[in-house]
């Protein structure tokens, strides 16, 4: 970032616990891309060890009445506003805590800057052992972010593009497990591609592919080049797959 | 950094002392833009515990006459080019050192690239505890960055937009002290906003509205947009408020 | 990057090493650009301690038959795929072992993410004090990379444009060392540059400069401006010296 955001969050947390390790997923989640924040969250979360503090910000609705919380969901702990940034990796036996104890804030806090004024230190004193439960009474269900789900119809799965990766390979909504064996034609903007690729490689240079990528999900991308540059792609476009 | 200068730098401060800990801030300042590193670092470097040593590197003029130095201004020290960078965080009991002792830099110095061959090593072994004094004679006093004074005059304030955050907000230089309580008109371009917000979610998504920031600035703003594309705004911009 | 792969990357390695300390060079490699990849290891890989573990990803091959390889070569070891990435770095005497034991790697191997799947959990490994030679059996010689070399003809030296740093200075494959003292006219595109420079600053604002760099090559700049914009240079344009 240009600006002094992300490091007055560290500055914030080391203030509190110099020992702590303090690790960037990403500083690059498109403003107010809270899906988005979600997906890389879901895909990177549960690599970490067990008793990572996770602490994310994509936070349109600061200052608005949009609650900031802590959720308890072994093994992991998220702080952040509560939009949906979370509801993708949460376990069912979660516990969410509203941010409510002053004792666990900055001495002022801004209407436009949580990340430094509530989140940043309620992670400092997390990471020193303060029970989540501390910060303030128990929240009954966290907002839920809405995914749009693939369409099985008959020998047919419709699903979109909900996100593109640093390489422009596009991921969709359809899972890998969806996907039966068996011969595939996939149709994305005026093309069709013949079966699912094992590797990149797998085509020549500059050919189109899909591929169920890191993430688990049908991926559409081009050998060594970006699928999102090439064929002009954008969220939300349909990705149909035919089976015969 | 698509460069190993960034990288390099981290490598030199290991090298000399392999528990400390490096934090980045950011390594987005747009090249030789002094005044938006300065911002950046006074915005930031007092929510770093005390005792952090801030490095920082906007170096248009390195190889030329502009002094390498150490500043000792509790609780902190800065490190860098001697060419307005810290004017702005500086306390009134600074002590300014020329880094001019070789055995704190490389044993080779270039001429483009003093963030590796001075900075670097002077503050790998600042952080072992080499006292700021070490590394060179005394200096009177550092460069002073020119950031232009918004204007008071009767019932109107006259300023400007410095700078820019990440999300495309407008950082004025009329701080939030200056601006009285009351009915207010705040011109931008040819615009006219009326009344101050305490928070982006105040105004309808799209709309455009000021808001004292978390920097402590007047900032334009669009809520869950980016004020500085949609109205094209530009550094050095006027920014007029108008008490009535 | 906005995606999870490089914030997974580190999570595996803490979920192996909770104690390592992870240091970030560069995430703005362009998508395989394995030259590019392999001059930034080379500026900047020699100024970390002795033992660090240098973990590099530029993978365009991933999934194909392209090997997953350590590097022994002391003080360092590299880990990455064998691709050229890591032929300008290693030193005369390197073992390179093909990483093929899974007890160094996720139980699951992808064919699209083997940063994630095989090279951090490798380097987690490593970092633990697990002998490079335990990977798997031993590789003779790696894959070369081919870097263009600067043809020497008379009173000529002719090279061209290999990289680009942040900055916009436009790196040549012309060593210092291979520059003789002396009257030198400098012609790259349309333009002729007189005489090496010692500094940017040495010329004008806006004025074009030929100036050994940092990183020990001929570079061509702009003082206080980027040069590979204002001139339209790009990597492969020939530059040529003459000498009189």
């Amino acid at each position: 970032m240009e600006d002094p955001f992300v490091g007055t969050v560290k500055g914030v947390i080391l203030s509190i616990n110099p020992a702590v390790q303090i690790v960037d997923i990403t500083h690059l989640i498109p403003p107010q891309d809270v899906l988005q924040g979600a997906l890389v969250l879901k895909a990177s979360c549960r690599f970490f060890p067990p008793g990572t503090i996770h602490l994310a910000v994509v936070d349109p609705g600061v200052g608005s009445s949009r609650l900031p919380i802590v959720i308890d969901s072994p093994p992991y702990i998220f702080i952040g506003p509560d939009n949906g940034l979370f509801s993708l990796v949460v376990g069912r036996d979660y516990r969410a805590f509203l941010i409510e104890n002053p004792l666990f804030m900055l001495p002022q806090i801004s209407h436009t800057f949580h990340g430094r004024d509530i989140f940043a230190p309620c992670a400092g004193y997390l990471s020193l052992g303060v029970p989540p439960s501390s910060v303030g009474r128990e929240v009954k269900e966290i907002v839920e972010i809405e995914l749009p789900s693939p369409l099985v119809k008959g020998k047919e799965i419709k699903g979109e593009i909900i996100s593109f990766d640093h390489f422009g390979n596009a991921i969709t909504n359809i899972p890998g497990e969806l996907i039966p064996q068996g011969e595939v034609l996939i149709r994305v903007g005026e093309g069709v591609i013949k079966g699912i690729s094992q590797s990149y490689s797998e085509k020549r240079e500059g050919e189109v592919l899909a591929i169920i990528g890191s993430l688990g999900y049908l991926e559409i991308a081009v050998n060594r080049a970006s699928a999102r540059h090439l064929l002009h792609l954008r969220k939300g476009d349909a990705v149909v797959l035919r089976f015969t």
